[in-house]
């Protein structure tokens, strides 16, 4: 079976101007793999349109699936749904379902949809809906791209909805070991059990542990039975130093 | 004066795998904006050569200053150094400068450099040294390429160190507001506003106050005197309603 692969596109000026510290990136990451789809490219760009539909049309290309946060909301730097309409050549239209979604949404409220809230019912031709259980304002699915919102709290309703509606793998497993040593002291039998087991992706990180050096060695694959092989051995290679659990 | 950019490039499988939440991004980005240099991209890839070498070519291409971080270390999993020196097409050489650093860094640790830790000092032919106070193990400038580690405290003593070398412009300010009502109903002046100040970045964010509908509106630019006349207007426009401080 061939490999299912993601990018993620975060549209998104407060990410870039360093007002807003992105939290969608690890969360829809660890989704990705739970699902056995390889997150292989994020990209960060700003509230312009022709640089979110170069971004969108090489992504896209790329990759299995394009997810992308950000630039649906109702006011004027919205701009996601016309620069991916663009993208697609698809002109943008008044989706009837999102419009009566948000209407719903809005008599909850008490109030009227304005011009602008209605603006998020505008979305490219031909686009199916992602379900918002948040603020009902959906995001939309057009070819492989998933647009949906850049607040955490509703990315997370919209991609727990649509994840399982993705082909999915076998599930990316991890094993992990932190041992109170440095890592360089590692990195020689670090590298014979990467060279042994070469479908395993294996890093090493370093940290510090009350004040003494520490490294995490992390084992990845979605093969089980050989993640669970070379576990064994990181377990052997690291046994004569203290654990930090 | 001609605008100064930068984009941020980081290399590291555990951003991807979800694994670790990225906190270097928000770092550089505020610390760019202060010193007028516009962020406008960012990437992650995993640690694969060629991704690298792709990368690094098209970023260094396109903006003033490209920014690495990640996969400087002395394990298997550490390639940016020959990655880059493949994008310039030269070879990675032992830099004797940063080799007597790691040295002396590891005597005061009680120990010697061992053929991991020794890694550390072979950069792509020609690169300068970037400054760790943390740990002495330097990144490098090649080129408008600067060469980060990834681990949030290495990195933010390189940031600091590198910053005021780097050329700048005038601050990139901010001002906001944060008031009670959701964004929908400020959409249509906030849009005349942004009209009316065509060169300042203007950006509204909705958020959750207490259970009520709330907006931060961010105005943003270098020119100090149309942002704070931008500013008073924007004040006037949202004084009837609740302000959260």
């Amino acid at each position: 079976m061939a490999k299912i692969t993601a990018a993620i596109l975060i549209i998104g000026n407060e990410i870039l101007s360093g007002r807003t510290q992105d939290l969608n990136v690890q969360y829809i990451a660890s989704g990705l793999a739970r699902r056995g789809i390889y997150l292989e490219e994020v990209r960060i760009v700003p509230d312009i349109k022709e640089r979110i539909i170069e971004a969108v049309k090489s992504l896209s290309a790329s990759y299995t699936y394009l997810l992308t946060t950000g630039g649906i909301g109702p006011t004027h730097d919205d701009i996601t749904s016309d620069a991916i309409a663009e993208a697609f050549g698809v002109s943008v239209e008044k989706n009837q379902e999102a419009y009566k979604r948000i209407e719903e949404y809005y008599h909850t409220l008490g109030r009227e949809v304005n011009t602008a809230s209605a603006k998020m019912a505008y979305i490219p031709s031909g686009a199916s809906l992602i379900d918002n259980s948040q603020t009902n304002a959906p995001g939309f699915i057009i070819g492989n791209v998933y647009v949906m919102a850049g607040i955490p709290k509703i990315l997370q309703v919209m991609f727990d909805w649509l994840l399982h509606q993705l082909d999915s793998g076998p599930a990316i497993e991890s094993r992990q070991i932190n041992v109170e040593i440095g890592e360089s002291k590692l990195a020689a039998e670090f590298e014979q059990l990467q060279n042994k087991y070469p479908i395993i992706e294996m890093g090493s990180y370093p940290f510090i542990h009350e004040g003494r050096h520490a490294t995490t060695l992390v084992l990845r694959s979605e093969n089980k039975a050989i993640l669970d092989n070379a576990f064994e051995d990181l377990k052997a290679m690291t046994h004569k130093f203290p654990l930090i659990s």
